[in-house]
Order: structure tokens, then C-alpha cells, then sequence
């Protein structure tokens, strides 16, 4: 008796245990590396396409969020597949792409991308990704598992290939040897003619999702301006679909500070767009620990986890930063230091409360 | 300073974390079996009365969703109990079975059921199950945990039995000797009097839940019809209290094919009521198996994971297959396909455009 | 095809499989002590005030809460701080209490609690507390996780402390030399003036957040008086900030009985405040224990497990328990046996109908 009406899942009770039982990767007296070095890892390249992984593998810190760098050439397709483990939040950063992606309502959609435009793909959800047009393009994925990997993407080819041709023949309604031809094994990147500009349409007719996987982020006014820097973002308040990422650009001059902050409800995960970085972790229990990252370079920070990023290079600097959850937020050292009273301050700090009274009456985010 | 207004739970961050980390059950090189011959398995035996698992215990694949074979003499109760760790779906295959059920709110609810139809009781509340009439009974429980059986059951016997009298008798208030006679350890089936037509009134009185546990699945009108095969399917859209899991039974004529699939958001519990059935496991990597499951046998779909179910038996068959997600969602090969135009799928298998003219148009699901 | 319109989070399908995986300290032939003596352990004192732990260090059972007994001398704050891992939900027993506490819309607010009074604050927003007056407080704190204090506290001394002064005069705007004086390890407590009657202003002035993060729990009218006890309750129905945490206050008359119980949703974190409770733990499998605690003593439940809670000492007793759920739920033993017939229970106990026909006809909740 006493109940509240609502239902609630059968989760419930044990979820606030099972998220927060400690993370080795952090549990130690110093904290460990937050950064890897993406662009000048090996990856997996075939005929100048490649993709580079940044997981648990190479970064073990970062286990809520892995990222892949992709470049593909003229051509050249990401065949059909889909994540078991993760949805795919994308950035592009170079060329043109277009990517087809089908839901479990049996819609699909075509969307084609220039550089700062963004996409999101749920968890399970089929999708090919191509270069469009005669120039090779370049984009950031980034999945909502550090895990994502290793078992985790699952190719056309590599099902078809493996399945009995009698299977396929009855599952399509085809003869036995139509399948003759098929690859056998997992063929990654595929190569064919430049896709022409307008997309074809899919076999099935046009059957348009409720919901877009499609996003211009940089063609939008800016989220602010600041002196100093330029900040892009989007989360699921603007992008619907997008429940369980959100994604910010921030532009900054010469020595910008986007200040000290966390973010209680995400992990982040960072790529370098272009300049160099210095980034800042505060891990508790006087655990501090520094970074640079430079252009491609890739940096983590656990949710919660204390932090700044500096532009430390000469001429103006980008940076991409993905967080795991579809609602952003952020507490800002100047804004919590605002919220509070001269008094308390000078309690806390053991200085005259006239010091507090010369710190920033409001949030701060990016200075210089 | 800049977040949605929307609450957000704690837990928000780590969620897709934790729940990703990869099962060593499916991390080899080759994937690992998910077939168990449930029937033919000794399980719990009181005077023709039985109850046979599914666990982890006896398939180390079923990590998310376990089951038992029940099946009750005439005049037997499963005694009064609750699942401290999972909710449970039930079918009911043959007899009559009556249940009644408790919930937070203090209403309790009794129902009857005959083959074909489904319970669900969510995680935590008390229920008794009754074989009605005087031929036995037998359903089959779906739990979406696969370790819901050791230390998840607790009876009421075995509850009470090892409380002190005293307690007990100030509980209820009645006399210290009035317990002198209940049972002092589990008692699992209990055996009585068959159980009246009607069903007797509650010592509070009737007090009915805001929503019904039952649901008569294949009373309905089936889900769809298809040339090969007629599907029925109830998930929380049909019976709302069945928030975290849901159930489809496939009748398929010999021969006909449940297609190449996946789902995006559920693994899936298999047990055939009768036939048998070739069942396919795509897991990436190339990793393929398959299984053929007779009748009383239970197969295992981690989530994600690509399969497809074939009757290879002489005759018509039936299968039961339940999800733990209360939202029923499903990816087809034959849609996903067709969600694509042509060029994109010559280019991927390297085959001419024409070839995938030949495929089918929309969805086939089922197919012979 | 065939979907829900609504969406649906990745996290969905595996949810219920890793938040239920056995908890070894419950996997045991015998039940694991649930009693931590709390007030009797040393914790942390720093001239006079303290903060005593009860996590999984100190008592292993307890995975998913964790509670601290703090006590503050007279201008003392426990200083800003957030934590990373838990939110925090508190009952003040003694004196006056003042905490001022930042959201991440930028909104904070400012409160003065007395006996009986509660606040919550969501995971990782941070906070100061502060004694208020000339006699010294004393609170109980509790965590929706029971390894919330390893890495997971974040003090503002312990972060300002480690950062380069050239990031602090960027960040704050303020000379390199402004920060020479502030401390560069944690403080933890730190001692000044006792604070004015009436809270002064914010460095930004008074911006009130939507929801607030105070509940005066014991000035409500209780929540339902029995013959023997009294219940104080407050969950997300009536303090909608409290998403994961529900709290109750019980008064038991000598001898009275909180009638055996378990709760379906949430894990229990018991703390005495006067008089002396045995508790019972029922954990399937014959498994059976009980603890007496004293004042000052803490226990915990395991979500689901059957427990009960009297009261013998020889006068009136007061108890604190606290749920990492916001919605509150409970099943109670003579409500479940009387939202069953008679019939019913007689064949489950092997005794006569007219035994049940005198137990109670609605549930007990307290008795005596």
C-alpha cells in the first residue's frame, strides 16, 4: 500500500549501485593518462581509406565514450552495418558524405553532410556511410561505449557471407546461385563509382523517419559568443533523436580559457579540430594532472571529473567535444563561486571576504 | 548555468558504460552455444509436480533473461512468493491455471488463464499460482534476468517458518501458539483441495489494480498474417503493466523462414512449443552458429546479434520468443535492404545494380 | 517495422541484466552482518567536528547507500565540495544547519534547517554547509552509493589548491599574486566567524532555482499515525527534486512492531536515532538474521529482501530509514496474506480455512 501510481522499471532500485561501483582506470593514488595520440595511430587503412579507433584499447581511461577518425576516398563507401553496444554521434570535418540509415519503423532516410554538419544514429540501427563528390572526405565518430568495438560492429558482407545460400535464396525470394558473386568475408570499405548528387532512391520508395539523424551544427547562430571564443552546441533539446549524446564546437583565440568546470550528468570525450590544448583533470584527493593535446589528439574526462582547456598555440584553435548524454550541463567554478556569499568565501578560504568581492559576479565559461 | 530544465537521474552518465561492458560469454573467437534442451533436464520434481531452469546456470549465454518449465498436478499451488530480482512473463500451454497477485498499492488481483494466454508480474511482487480443474497444468515463466534463481525466489513458507513465533504473533495479532502448526521450511508445491470455479474473495475483499496482469494473446486477432507463418505479439503498448519485457508467438508452416534480423534494444528468449526449428547466430568477426531446437527446447539471442529461425520440421511448428524490453522493435534484413537503393548495394557487394532490382520491396518477416 | 513510435534509450535491452547480476555478499549460505556501529567509529575529527562513513568499507552489504554522521562545532563549515558518484540526501538532528548549493542552470539557493528537516542535493552539484548559531549541529548524510567516498568527493580547496596561479588569475580575472594565500591542500572544515541570522546575498545576487532542495519533513503532519508508532515520509511525490531517494521517519512505542515488509524497488539504509531496534533479515533459501541496533547504529536491506523492524528498548524509539528509489513502495506481509483468500492459504500452510479468517482483513504497517 502507500504507493505512488506511477510504474517504475524493475531497474530502478539497483541502477545508482551498478553505475557507480568504482573504476579501476581511476581508482589509484595518480591519475592515469588522459589522452591518446588518434591521427598518429596506424588504424585500419585499405587503398588510402582508414579508420583509427581511440577505445578502452588504447585509452583505457575512457570508458563511456570511444571515438574512430575515418577518412575515406572518392568512391568509397562504409558498408552496411550496425552497432550492437552503441549508438554513433558524427562530426564531419572535411569533403562531402552521405549516409542512408534504417530504423526499426522501417523508415529510412538519405542525408547528405558538409563539414560541421552532425549525425546521430541510435544503437542498432543499420547504416552505409559514402564519400560524395571527387575529393576525399574526413569524419569524427564518436560512441556512447568505450567498449564499442571488438564485437560490437556487425557488416552486411560478414552476415551474408557466412549465411547458407539456400538461407539467403529464401529469405529474398531469389534462386540459389544469385548469391553466387557475394563477398564471403567482411569488406569494410567498399569501392564504386562517385554516387551521383542527388541521391537515388531506395528500392522500398522514400519512407521518411518521424525523427532526422541530421544536424548543421555549425550553420546555426552560435549557442554564444564569448571574449575569447565561440561556442556551438547540441544537444537533445535541438536534435531530438539525439538521446543520449550531445556535442559542442568551441573556437578559440590565442591563450582562451574555457574555464574550470564539470559536468555532473557526462563523461567527455575530446578531439583536437585544430591548434594545441592544454588540458586540465582534477580527480579528487589532490589528483591533478595536465595534458597538451595537439591537432587529432584525443582527450577524456570521467563524468564529474574537475577540468579546464586552454588554447596554448599561437593562432586561433578548435575543438570537438562529445558528451554522453542527450542533456548538457555544466557547473562553472566562477558561477558556483558567484552563488555564493563573500562571507562563506572567506570562511572557506581563510581570506578576507573583501578578496571575493573582486571575483566574477556571473559564469565566466570562456576568457582570456 | 545553461542546461535543460528537465530532471535528470543520477544515473544518466555511466548508464550506457555499464551496461555495455563486454560478456566474456560472447568475447572468444567462436561464439559460444545457445541452445539448452530444457525439458529433457531432471529439475525440480515433487509428486509429479516440476519446475525446470533456464538460468546462466545451464546457459551461460541467457545473461539477460532466464526460464522455467512449470507444470502442476491438480489440486497444486506454486506456493505465495516474490522475485526480489526479476519480473516475470508467463504462457500458459495447457490446463487451467489461476493466479493472484499483490502489488505496492495494497490492491491484489486474481485471474484466470488458459493456453494461450500471458501474465506479467513486475520485479519484487507476491503472487501464487494455482493448477484449476482436475487435469494438470503447464506454462512457462520468462524472468529478464538469467541469474534470477539462486537467492532471487522467497516463499512465504520459508519466510515465516523461520521467523520467531513471537514476532509472528504480534505481526498478526493473534495467539504465540497459533503458528505451531505452519510449515517450518519451504514448501515450493503445496497440495489441496482443487480450487472452487469461482474464485473465492480475498480476505480484504475484492481491491483491483489500476492495471490488469493479464493478457489472452491468442484470443487476439494475430499481429499479421504472412504466407508462411501467422504472428501474435504483445508488448507494453498492448498491455501496459509489461513495461520491461515483451512476448510474440510464431506459428510457421514446414519450411517457412522467420528472415535474417535483429533487434536493436532486447535480447531474446526462445522455447519451442512444438516442431523444430533451425535457428542462425550472427555475431561480427565472422562469427556463425546454428542450432536446432525441438520441441521444449530454449535458444538465446544476446541483443544486437543477427538470426533467423526456419521450420525444418515435417510439420506445421510453433515457438514462443520473448524480449526483455517492453517496446518490440526489430530490423529485417529484407527492410533494411530495401531502405537502400540500388547503386549503394551494388557498390557494397560489388555486384550490378540490376541484381538488386530483383529483391524484395518491403519487409518480408516471415517467408517460405 | 512494426515499432513503437516511442523512442527508446540505448541503455534499454541490458539494463536489467547487468543491474541484476548476483551481489557476492549476498551470495552466501549465510547471511552477511547488515549492522555497522556508526557512532562508535573514529571517522575524521578535526578539532571537535567530524564526519563519520558508513560505505561498502565499513559495512560490505551495503552496495547501493552509504551514510555519514556529521557533527560541526559552532563556525564551522564543511566547505564546498560536490560528489562525483552520489546525490545526497540529509535529516538534520541537531541544531541549526545553513547550505547553500549550485544547479547546473546556474541558479543556487540558500537554506537554514533545523531538527527534523531534510535537503537533497542531485549527484555532482556543489555545495557548502554550514554550522549556524552557537551550539553545534549534527546531521546524517546519505548517498545513493555505497562506494561513494573513495575519489568521490571534490573540495573547491583541494581543486583551487593544485592549479597553476596562472590559470586562476586567467580564470577569475585577478592578478598572478591574488591567490597566494589560499590554501593548497584540502580543508575540508574550515572555521570562521559564526554566520549572520540572516543569510547574506551571493556574490550574483539571489537567483532561485525551479525545484527546491529543502523539505521540512517532521513540521508535516505525520504521514499516517498507528496504534503504536507514528510515520513521517517523504519521497519524489512530495519533494519532486528528490528523484533517487525517498526518506521516512518512524516513532514505535515500546514493544511496537513495523510488521515484516520488503520493498520491491530500493534497498534500505536504517539509522537510530534514540532507542534500541531488533531488525530481521530474511534472505530466501532459509537464510534468516537479525541485529539489534542501538542509538547511533546503522543497518541495511538489500532491495527485496524481507525484513522487519521492532522496537526493544523500553521507551519510545525513533528510526531514520532512507531509499535509493523516489518513489516509495512496500509490500507488507498481512496485506499480501490478506489480499488472499482463505482457500488459498490454507492449502499453502496445511491449515484450516477458518485459521486465516482471523488474521487482519488490511495491512498493519505498525502494530503493538
Amino acid at each position: 500500500m502507500f504507493s505512488l501510481s506511477t510504474p517504475i522499471s524493475s531497474e530502478g532500485g539497483h541502477a545508482s549501485f551498478q553505475n557507480n561501483v568504482p573504476d579501476p582506470a581511476t581508482s589509484g593514488k595518480e591519475l592515469p593518462t588522459f589522452k591518446f595520440e588518434l591521427e598518429k595511430s596506424q588504424g585500419r587503412v585499405i587503398d588510402g581509406s582508414y579508420g583509427k579507433e581511440a577505445t578502452v584499447e588504447q585509452l583505457l581511461i575512457s570508458k563511456a565514450i570511444a571515438g574512430v577518425s575515418m577518412r575515406m576516398q572518392p568512391g568509397v563507401m562504409r558498408e552496411l552495418h550496425w552497432h550492437a553496444t552503441a549508438a554513433e554521434w558524427a562530426y564531419v570535418t572535411e569533403g562531402l558524405v552521405r549516409t542512408t540509415v534504417i530504423d526499426p519503423a522501417g523508415g529510412s532516410e538519405t542525408n547528405d553532410f558538409a563539414p560541421g554538419d552532425v549525425w546521430y544514429f541510435p544503437r542498432g540501427h543499420g547504416h552505409v556511410i559514402q564519400t560524395l563528390g571527387d575529393k576525399p572526405c574526413h569524419f569524427i565518430l564518436v560512441f556512447d561505449n568505450g567498449y564499442f568495438s571488438e564485437f560490437g560492429t556487425f557488416s552486411i558482407t560478414d552476415w551474408l557471407g557466412h549465411a547458407p545460400k539456400a538461407l539467403l535464396a529464401k529469405n529474398f525470394g531469389l534462386s540459389l546461385d544469385a548469391f553466387d558473386g557475394i563477398p564471403k568475408e567482411e569488406v569494410y570499405f567498399a569501392k564504386g563509382p562517385i554516387p551521383p548528387a542527388i541521391a537515388p532512391t531506395p528500392l522500398q520508395g522514400w519512407k521518411t523517419p518521424a525523427l532526422t539523424h541530421k544536424y548543421s551544427l555549425l550553420s546555426q547562430k552560435p549557442f554564444e559568443v564569448f571574449s575569447g571564443g565561440v561556442e556551438w552546441r547540441v544537444d537533445g533539446s535541438q536534435f531530438p533523436i539525439s538521446t543520449t549524446m550531445t556535442g559542442v564546437v568551441l573556437d578559440m583565440d590565442p591563450g582562451a580559457l574555457r574555464e574550470l568546470h564539470w559536468h555532473p550528468n557526462a563523461s567527455e570525450w575530446q578531439y583536437v579540430l585544430s591548434g594545441a590544448f592544454r588540458v586540465t583533470l582534477f580527480g579528487s584527493h589532490g589528483r591533478w594532472r595536465e595534458e597538451t593535446l595537439g591537432q587529432g589528439d584525443v582527450g577524456y574526462i570521467p563524468q564529474g571529473f574537475g577540468h579546464s582547456i586552454e588554447n596554448v598555440g599561437a593562432g586561433k584553435a578548435r575543438i570537438l567535444v562529445v558528451f554522453n548524454s542527450g542533456h548538457y550541463q555544466t557547473i562553472d567554478a566562477s558561477q558556483w563561486i558567484a552563488g555564493n556569499s563573500a562571507d562563506v568565501l572567506a570562511t572557506n578560504f581563510s581570506q578576507p571576504a573583501s578578496f571575493f568581492e573582486t571575483f566574477p559576479r556571473k559564469d565566466v565559461f570562456i576568457t582570456k
